[in-house]
């Protein structure tokens, strides 16, 4: 087991800072909101929280999910352009921080890149450092799946992300707040549960640092330049 | 086997008349015309070829087609704006006759509904009579596949359309140029090979009426009625 301390020296010398998305980055849970803009959002609140629980394989959770919503194009594309984003608090300044120290930011999610695209933008993070999953459609824009080659479309896809971002040899920290972001570390060299938006009891207890706000995160490094 | 005078009364008696749309249907091979204009012209004919010939698995040279073309939403929307259709010679005159006669007109093809939805709009067919294969594409436009559940994305596939529509106790023809159009019959009640555009050596010989001019079908339609 890793101690705090030694996770914040990690932290102040990664060179990759991978962040999950939904209740970490951001406040929300993409397909949830997507859910809800669609109509048919309890219906799959309920498959979320069993998905986060960790007690469903993740591509099953997701193809359920998925068949409910059925998302075309147009609705996707309404809800990008009608949807504020929510960031979770202190993150922008976090990735501020971040990018002036040099660092590589990178989102990595089991939700999808048609939804997180938007945030990345904001924020300035090249397309290139997202992985997550990517809808498909027909010609007419009707929903047509999901690829499911992603790493990210699947149970222990962070991980696999890790592993693949741990080629470069660099110092890979993970940040997130759910069982599937807890799996990336090893092979990342740290995890950072985060616990801003909600707190999940088993990520907390196994985490080896359990933060509540960004700006711990802030503040460590600022004192380490 | 099947006389010419058999398949002929066939014909006159037929409720649902059945179309390939590719050589036949149409002057074009739909999915050659996407990768001409798409710059890679050359390198799909030949994969057309091969797959026409019937010596190679129909998916395996569909997917190796697309793999060339990838064509995105966008190319795809340009050329259906772009492309004049070029129906068979007397092809539209049969079609009028067969609406007039009430007789359900069905596009069974290997090709794709995106491409051949521009046809059954100017003839008056409903896009529900199209039996074909579905490009998908990501939420960018992307390229990312086809649809390989449907039953034309493979080997055998107009077979199986046929067995669809002889569910519904009707009298089945099926008319086609090429030797998966062949396959349709049985169950199709009877085949009528068509020469008009390209005339394929083992449909000629196999077919039990073959016409090279879509007059003969008409002509024959007049003296029944
Ligand atoms: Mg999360
Ligand atoms: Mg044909």
């Amino acid at each position: 087991m890793m101690s705090i301390d030694e996770c914040k020296t990690v932290w102040c010398n990664a060179d990759i800072v991978c962040f999950d998305v939904d209740s970490t980055l951001i406040k929300d849970e993409g397909l949830d909101e997507l859910a809800e803009f669609c109509g048919v959002g309890e219906q799959v609140k309920q498959w979320t929280r069993k998905a986060m629980g960790g007690s469903t394989r993740f591509r099953v959770a997701l193809e359920n999910r998925l068949e409910i919503i059925k998302p075309s194009h147009d609705q996707v594309s309404k809800f990008r352009e009608s949807q504020p984003i929510r960031f979770s608090d202190g993150l922008e300044e976090l990735v501020k921080t971040l990018q002036n120290k040099g660092k590589e930011i990178y989102l990595v999610s089991g939700g999808f890149r048609s939804l997180i695209e938007p945030a990345a933008k904001l924020l300035g993070i090249p397309y290139e450092n997202i992985f997550a999953n990517r809808l498909q459609f027909y010609y007419n824009g009707d929903y047509a799946g999901f690829d499911t080659t992603q790493p990210t479309s699947d149970t222990g896809g962070k991980k696999l992300v890790a592993e693949k971002l741990k080629e470069k040899n660099k110092t890979v920290v993970f940040i997130g707040d759910g069982v599937t972001d807890l799996e990336s570390w090893p092979p990342a060299d740290c995890f950072i549960g985060y616990g801003g938006n909600i707190v999940r009891e088993s990520v907390k207890e196994k985490a080896p640092w359990f933060i509540t706000d960004f700006k711990d995160l802030i503040t460590i490094l600022q004192q380490s330049s």
